[in-house]
């Protein structure tokens, strides 16, 4: 019941704001967007198209625009930005947290991104430009510098004074102070839970806890949120290569990453990418899918090329024509699923070399299993069809072929490419389904050939 | 360069793990698993077959088993458990944070479970079977019943000296403290960052946020997932539909609820669930896909039996049979791109019936785009490769209106399924291809009939 309310209630933002923009009662536009978070905002955006979200992007409060930015898609985000004027991308950069800044920062024009830095203290910058110098995708561009750092031989009760005396300037997000030395260099952390519930006349260095290593400035993304995932961390230090203490990653940025990584899987395997914006307009939207509908044309000519080998015997045996759809079909969703299978396992760290052959020798048995089980069931459907007993064995073994196939291939290619640093999840499926389709035309109808004509 | 040396440890982990058990030093296997985080020993076990599993868990800590429990997946867990003593599932128990005990104990065995709960002290015991009375997919299933409450009439000093005299007992994750009246009801929320920067004479009603909503118990993990993303938060209370405080849930157990919803989308897809073991024995794996197989087996042959009804233009116009691949695969390709940004739009609650219509109408437009630019490649190819102007011209045609089709399949399909509460991941490919595989072949072979004898 509550569920479905919960659901009803985030329909009705997009619905009502619908509603509202239809009928003219821009002061109800307004409402509802004042009414929401800047998250919730972007989703909005996100699911209108490009002149409708321009429209609504004018009514969203000023103080909000920066997050929602920071928010919505690469894509969404650049067609905001494009139609901002430099005063108010200027004025969008304010108040945002130090990450976020510097997320958006780098998508700004550069002479706002000038001026944004310019306006800042020298302390601000400085650390601002520490996260821009990482690329985006590094420990050090998700960080962020504002952190709060104490050394290890005062006691806790001059941390506590200290921190009252800098009051609201410590950041919100703080559930841990890092205990540095006079070098900066990271030596432990002090989670609030341990220096709230200590004796205030210990020293940080008896209550300090050791085991949170720093995390690398240079390491990728998706290492980060292997680790957080890993070691089940809320927050953690990130250190350069001399051991000093940068910033901190919190869970909530490296949420995003998680997100962003399996999202990538799903709308690669499609030949689409996760920055697509769904509201596109039709021309760009369509140029960006003609490339993979361009690579599977040639897919289909290769198997078009294949029967046009067998022309002759598919000319005197109709049947065969009639049959030609199933073996590939059977072998390409036969691989894909061996394909998600390893793809998913590969991104989990679940499969590496050390494995691999284990795992062809299992889907090779899978897929002789399914092969054999579901090529029993073509062949007397087949054979029936046509009262051909042979065209039924035929077809019943080509079956188990492309299965085994397949399976192999589902296996194997993942690996491949990921060796040659190509993204599985992309090229993957094109090339799975294109030897399938070459192993099923040739191993049905080359041996209808061999043993019919 | 880091990052590969970062890759290349992880890999290292269950490379050197199979090299010490292959060359059977147990020593180097124990010293490996005990420098290892569960999480870490959890993928470990993931990665391998199930004998070996069951090998390597012998050698795990017992203090580690709990948590490795609570990490792996489904069917991966349930081999584990099976093949444990009653006692030693006991063991395992201990020491595990409250909403980790409850995901684990509603998968052991009855006499377990009521073990491990008359075990404990009473206020435990109530805490824990609050959580194992809700769904494990729903806000009370996820959330931690260990909170540590404050009044809002005391001041700061007061709640300091409070945690000073509970020291440990805190949970070390805490990161705010839960406001409540003397009838448990929720009134806001007190982080450790504003308790420490606050001045000691003020009171937890002066300082304390209310812009923390609670979150009902009943409503669904997903939801969950998407208040904390939209809101960005790091904890937050959980009510009961009277107001009252039962627990609180942190992002890192939401991780695993966004993690495990986008491989959702991935496995669905490809007919297989997350929960799937890797290195399953083959029989149960095959017995699994076979489903699947099957209900593509239907479609193939749904696509057989179309072309049967144009067996005699085939058998005089053998191009046909040759080109037969391409009008079904395009639209199938371009179908599923379409089919994937909505099912994801979907599930990021971009796409409702109120933008439907909308986006109908944008990806029938790029249909139609891409339509036109590769039916005149395909048409020129074909007509060239069988020197029949006529030929190509229809390939052509068919090719327009199965990528038309395919889109408006493509967008209807997901919200079609989804109103009558079938996963679309799940069933929404299926359906597609055999749509665009029977009005492909139909436009193509029927124009076919109609215009060339």
């Amino acid at each position: 019941m509550q569920e479905t309310a919960a659901k009803e209630q985030i329909k009705t933002n997009l619905e009502s704001l619908n509603e509202a923009l239809q009928s003219g009662a821009m002061q109800q536009v307004r409402r509802i967007l004042n009414g929401l978070h800047p998250a919730e905002i972007g989703r909005l955006l996100e699911s209108m198209p490009p002149s409708q979200r321009l429209f609504v992007w004018e009514m969203v409060d000023e103080d909000d625009r920066g997050e929602v930015l920071v928010q919505v898609g690469d894509e969404v985000q650049a067609g905001l930005i494009d139609n901002m004027e430099e005063a108010d991308l200027l004025a969008a950069t304010e108040g945002l947290d130090m990450d976020d800044l510097a997320d958006l920062l780098v998508n700004l024009p550069d002479a706002v991104t000038r001026q944004a830095l310019d306006g800042m203290d020298h302390q601000h910058r400085q650390r601002l430009e520490a996260v821009l110098s990482y690329d985006e995708d590094s420990a050090g561009g998700l960080m962020n510098p504002d952190t709060v750092t104490v050394r290890a031989d005062v006691t806790l009760d001059v941390v506590l004074r200290y921190l009252r005396a800098k009051g609201n300037e410590i950041p919100s997000t703080t559930d841990s102070l890092f205990v540095v030395n006079r070098y900066d260099r990271y030596l432990g952390i002090l989670p609030l839970s341990l220096l709230v519930t200590s004796d205030p006349n210990l020293t940080v260095a008896d209550v300090m806890s050791t085991e949170v290593e720093g995390i690398p400035a240079l390491i990728h993304a998706h290492d980060v949120a292997k680790v957080f995932q890993d070691r089940d961390l809320i927050s953690a230090p990130v250190l350069d290569d001399q051991g000093r203490l940068l910033g901190r990653i919190t869970i909530d940025d490296v949420v995003d990453v998680i997100r962003d990584q399996a999202d990538h899987s799903v709308m690669s395997m499609a030949g689409l990418t996760e920055e697509d914006d769904l509201f596109a307009p039709v021309l760009p939207s369509a140029r960006h899918r003609a490339i993979w509908l361009g690579v599977n044309l040639l897919t289909a000519f290769i198997a078009a090329w294949v029967i046009g080998l067998f022309k002759g015997s598919v000319e005197q045996i109709v049947a065969l024509a009639v049959l030609l759809p199933i073996v590939p079909s059977m072998g390409g969703i036969a691989g894909s699923q061996t394909l998600t299978l390893v793809i998913r396992g590969l991104a989990l760290g679940h499969v590496d070399r050390s494995n691999a052959r284990l795992l062809m020798l299992k889907e090779a048995g899978v897929g002789l299993f399914n092969g054999i089980a579901w090529s029993l069931v073509v062949g007397i459907v087949a054979g029936l069809w046509f009262s051909d007993t042979r065209l039924g064995t035929i077809i019943g073994v080509a079956m188990i072929i492309n299965l085994l196939i397949a399976a192999l291939a589902g296996v194997l290619i993942p690996l491949l490419l990921r060796r040659i640093n190509i993204d599985p999840a992309l090229a993957g499926g094109v090339i799975l389904t294109t030897i399938t389709d070459v192993i099923g035309l040739f191993a049905f109808l080359g041996l209808a050939t061999i043993l019919l004509l």
